[in-house]
This record gives structure tokens, C-alpha cells and sequence, in this order.
């Protein structure tokens, strides 16, 4: 059973203030809470589940506290349109105090604002390899429930910073910077790359002007058609395609 | 201005059914309105507009009847978040008699269903200069206010058809066809195509059996790192950048 102070508590964590405040998230489904039991278990503070649920999954709690909850219960303290299942409170993965760019590829977001776009780019970093990801502080935040869900699981696995990304890039004095721009060097003839950050700009004004001029090299995704732009996640997902 | 049951009737084609039984869909936005004017002008019924884009565009707008009407008002029929400007109703395009897939790249989808994923698939389609999509007849639908709004113009460029998938396929029997499956040959060592259908499944179940069955070959996108999957949409630009 769910008690009603529980049920508000978890409900007000689909705002950021109060993520920040408690230091924690929610994760829902199957799928999401699975990856999390899989690669981040000491971060699960609480599990609420069907029956169902609770019982396929005995085994792998860990002697993590899973709640047995209603549907009703469940479709409450969900925020999802559709509840799954399995609801988790998970903490706040801690950062890092340093970002080591060397030897690797490391994603930076400026100012990506869709949290689907956010989602998705986690999960095609996870895809290709990519551990790291470095948001500018006013991008999405990594923690809002869609961005959660729309990571599948891979954000369990990449590990996600927020900088002021100027300041952060000025910073990377013997790593290269490539940004993804309309106007650069050809994306299929370049080689790949064991090492360099690679910059991804807002949805629609692309990356700003003060980061811009921190990057080393542009490149650009050759088009065929007649589209003017790609969608940002897309963009990331050719770019480091090619490279890695 | 706008009179009462004007509203009410451009409310009603948030509904499919009722987008059917007239046979237009809505645009909304000053960038996708330019494009339809731009590639589909004689498509366009009849325009919404602040003064302000009707004072920009009057040069575009070929006879077009174009309505001033207050922010309150387009608010009122607008299906985005915030209204933006201009609303469009938009006779649905005529689908050509026959599909022709000689010696030109056709996307198929199989249960394509996130408005969100389709009309991005259709924007990569635009970019990568492949100008017909044949869908599922269970895929999402193409004037859905979602899927129009994420094509970002593209669909007044790209045609979009919808079948019975297994159906169709089995009919083009010369055209090889080659499905995105988790387990093919890898889309790295795969030459560029100047002909062929390629097939993306639904996002959770992937391609049916039956439509599966009906490909003669299958193409996985090579992975680096430990994400299950990729995005439907992102799936698709991957293949179409490598053999366009």
C-alpha cells in the first residue's frame, strides 16, 4: 500500500526543484528499472511495483525495498501516460570532479532543450561508446522524467555533466573541438577519432557564437535532399557513426 | 476574425476521423507554411494569420485567402503548445496511382507508430533525397498535427504512401529489398544502392514476420557500445546515409 504522503512526494519529483532538493529521480518500467537494478543498483532508493512485477524480479532486488503497489496506486505517482509496471526512486548519480577528454570521445550538448532530443542522444552515445556527455547548463535536464525515459536505460551507463560550456571548452587546451555545423568540412571524408570532443547545438539556433569560435574544426553532414536541417539527436548519431 | 463554427471545424482535425471525412490536415508555424506555400500552394484551403505574418507574406500568397485574426483566436485552434503565428488547412495531398520503385530508393515502415518518429523519418527521407515513404496501413498517420510539425516542411516534399506492407512488398519483384534487423550483414561493408526498398519496423517489436520473410536481405548497424537498441528514426538516417 501506498500512503498519501508517499504518493505527494513522488508526484512533486516530476519537477526539477524538488529532484534537486531530494537528490533523486524517478524511472518507470520494466525496461528502465532493470538497466538501473543492472548497472547502478546502490542508486535505487525505493521500488513501487505490481505483484507481477515483484515477483519475476525477486532475485535480482539486492535487498532493495520494493513496495507491492495497486494499478491505481500506480497510475497516480506515474508519469508516464500509460504506467508500466514499475515505478523506482533512484538517487542522483554522483559527478565526477573531473572530466577526463583524453584518449576518448566525449559529446557536448549546447543547449539542447528538447528533453526527447536529450533521451535520445544519451541512448546513441551509449550506442556508439561514447561514456561522456557535457551540457551546457541550460539544456534539458538529464533528470526530467521524459528525458529518463527516452534514454531506455543508457542512462545508467553514460555518465551526463553540466557546465557553463564556454568556460568548460576554453578549458580543453590540447583536445581538438568539432562541431557539427552547416557550413564545415565534409563528415564522410573524415577519419576516425580516438580523441576530441565533439559539440551538437540547439534545436533551432544550432551552437552559440561564444562556443563556436572554441571549436577547432566544423564538419558538416552532406545532404542530398532538399530538408534544411536535421533533427539534433540525428545529427549526433551520423556524426559519431563516422567517427568511432 | 473568426466566426464560431470555423473554430469548432479546425478543432475537429486534431481527430483523424474527422481529417479523413474532409480531406485537409492543418500546418501551423511560419516555417512550415512556407514550405507548403513554397512546394504545395494550390494544396492550401485557406490560411489564419496575425497581421503581422500576413503583412510579411502577402507576396507569397498567390491568391490565397489569408483570414487576420488576434493572438486569442489562434490560440483557439492551434493543436501546438503555443500558437505560433500562422495556421494552415491543407487539402491532403493525391497520392500518385502507382508507387514506382525503379531505380530510386523507397523507405517502407512497418507500424511506424510515434507521430514524433514518422514525421522525423520523413524530414531524413527530405535530407537524404529519397522522395517516397510507403507505410503500414497501422503506422501512424501523416496529418496527424504531430507527424506535420516534425517533418518541419518536408512533408510537402516527400510522398507518403500507406499499404498493406506484406502485400506490397510481395509485388515488386524485382526490387530488392532489405530490412534494418538486429542481426544482417553489417551496413558498414554495404556499397551505396541506386535502387531499393529499405524497411524499418515498429519501435518496440521491430519488423513483422511476415513482412520480414518478403526481405532479401538484412542490414544491422554496427554497435559500439551497450544500448539495446536505436530510435526507429535515427536507424533510418543511419542506412540512408551510408547507401544514398
Amino acid at each position: 500500500m501506498l500512503v498519501k504522503q508517499k504518493t505527494k512526494y513522488i508526484q512533486t519529483l516530476g519537477q526539477k526543484k524538488f529532484r534537486q532538493q531530494e537528490g533523486v529521480f524517478i524511472a518507470e518500467g520494466p525496461k528502465l528499472v532493470k538497466e538501473i537494478l543492472e548497472y547502478q543498483p546502490a542508486s535505487i532508493k525505493e521500488i513501487f511495483a505490481a505483484k507481477e512485477w515483484i515477483d519475476a524480479n525477486k532475485k535480482n532486488l539486492k535487498g532493495i525495498v520494493a513496495t507491492e503497489i495497486t494499478e491505481v496506486e500506480l497510475e497516480k505517482i506515474s508519469q508516464l501516460s500509460t504506467a508500466n509496471k514499475v515505478l523506482a526512486v533512484v538517487k542522483q548519480f554522483e559527478e565526477d570532479k573531473d572530466i577526463i577528454t583524453k584518449e576518448k570521445i566525449t559529446l557536448a550538448l549546447d543547449c539542447i532543450q528538447d528533453p526527447g532530443n536529450l533521451g535520445a542522444i544519451i541512448r546513441i552515445a551509449d550506442w556508439f561508446g561514447v561514456e561522456q556527455i557535457v551540457c551546457s547548463n541550460d539544456s534539458a535536464d538529464v533528470y526530467n522524467p521524459k528525458v529518463v525515459q527516452a534514454t531506455m536505460g543508457s542512462i545508467a551507463r553514460v555518465k551526463v555533466f553540466y557546465k557553463n560550456l564556454g568556460e568548460w571548452l576554453a578549458m580543453q587546451k590540447d583536445i581538438r573541438v568539432y562541431a557539427a555545423a552547416l557550413e564545415g568540412q565534409d563528415l564522410t571524408g573524415m577519419k576516425k577519432l580516438s580523441e576530441g570532443i565533439i559539440v551538437i547545438g540547439n534545436e533551432s539556433k544550432g551552437i552559440s557564437e561564444s562556443v563556436l569560435k572554441l571549436c577547432n574544426v566544423k564538419i558538416t553532414i552532406p545532404k542530398k535532399g532538399r530538408a534544411e536541417s536535421l533533427n539534433a539527436a540525428v545529427a549526433a548519431a551520423l556524426i559519431l557513426s563516422h567517427i568511432t
